[in-house]
């Protein structure tokens, strides 16, 4: 008689990335994506296969700062152990900032109750430098006021589909947008996005929309006008992923999760 | 009989840089230097050979946030059509910020009363990721009042042997350090040095030393025993220079050049 399997146990995982250099989270034949270096590194220190579910798949060329993965293990091992076995086998701009037990129950996608991103900006008549692909870059002033206004025709519950790609799987456009946050630093704008979920391309179509009204290319209340079209053909241009953050996750405290990236402070 | 060569004139450049991916900002033969980028790109611009001076010039791996350089040119061209033009042939991780012309009399490197330095440092426990080769690591946390109380003996005119490179060819060792500014956001330090000019891996030997002090290793008198031994033997090794950034020369203000560099505030 065979002995029976180990229990396993189920373990989350914080990680943090920058994106450009691969082909965004999701596994590829080509195996250069975040998850295809994670999952890689996770098996080389189990010896054994290991596969993760994510919080939320960024695209290629996004950044993380704390994306959040699980998976299920005969292992046990201390939680530090983890964290810096698998970063011996990540790439240098890849790592585990933290590891935790957690129960069967929780999973890190459907366990998630909202998602957070950051998009940073540089204002400047000169294109990006010291931070090329880390920021998004427009040449032309910024208007704060105006971007603010526009923002709030999108807070709330409402259908997205003008700001979805034609790609996207979701099953539903409505998604409820609870912030919009719009500071700047220097040269730097930072905008930050809190939502239930986010649809494919919803932030980087976003963006491109406000930068429109920013710039003065569209009054504030053209968001509104968008917003209700549910149609992309009205939407400005999709902006680029070179200053996204996927900051992470938001999971009931109860789970006892860190609940921000330590690199958050690294944004202008 | 040949016509006069035309009169030329003076431009200063500003330039900024990520470092990793260069063999430093001297010229070799490699051709893999942030001058050798530059001045094929302001050569391909000009379409005739263009040889520049800077004001520091940087090691392998280290950042520019505002680089100086000048140049002599029979060319007149408006002085932003220097910066657009010579950035279409940079690389996306280099790029000019300003161009002025300035009097003959100018020189990049012999008017420069000072150069400003900062060291961008992550403590956690676990290595960058989102931000590597952009920042030094250390793992133990830092005791600020020690490394304050250690930088005080560094302050002010010193034969700054000790921390000197072999390979250094400055004339004299002796130096005055105008300044050092400890401060912290999140998990991220920030020294900020500056002197009338700097010996060759100095920052890099300071920091060695400063985290040794830092991290409980030596006790903050430790620091005036390694400068007055003048021995490059007694300190601490050379730190790495991921995370060092030169934010620029100093120059009289009679001369009207810009003082700071606009990515000053991607640093945190």
């Amino acid at each position: 008689m065979a002995a029976p399997p180990l229990p396993s146990t189920r373990i989350a995982l914080g990680i943090s990335y920058a994106g450009h250099g691969y082909s965004g989270w999701q596994s590829q034949l080509s195996g250069q994506t975040i998850q295809d270096k994670l999952e890689q590194a996770l098996s080389r220190f189990a010896a054994q296969p290991v596969s993760t579910v994510c919080a939320g798949r960024t695209d290629a060329g996004v950044h993380g700062l704390m994306q959040v993965v699980h998976f299920d293990t005969p292992l046990r091992r201390e939680s530090f152990s983890w964290v810096r076995g698998t970063n011996t086998f990540l790439p240098p701009d890849i790592a585990v900032q933290w590891a935790q037990e957690v129960p069967r129950a929780f999973h890190s996608r459907a366990s998630a109750v909202a998602r957070r991103y950051a998009y940073v900006l540089l204002e400047s008549p000169v294109r990006p430098s010291v931070e090329a692909g880390r920021v998004g870059w427009v040449f032309r002033p910024l208007d704060a006021a105006a971007m603010r206004e526009a923002a709030t025709h999108l807070l709330g519950q409402h259908d997205f589909s003008s700001f979805r790609a034609a790609e996207c799987q979701a099953r539903t456009p409505v998604k409820t947008l609870a912030r919009i946050d719009i500071s700047r630093r220097g040269p730097y704008w930072r905008f930050e996005f809190e939502a239930d979920a986010f649809l494919h391309h919803m932030i980087r179509n976003i963006m491109g929309c406000l930068l429109a009204v920013g710039q003065g290319l569209q009054p504030p209340a053209w968001m509104a006008q968008v917003r209700d079209a549910r149609s992309r053909r009205v939407a400005a241009p999709t902006f680029s992923p070179d200053g996204l953050y996927f900051l992470g996750p938001v999971y009931d405290p109860a789970w006892g999760l860190p609940s921000q990236a330590a690199a958050y402070h690294w944004l202008p």
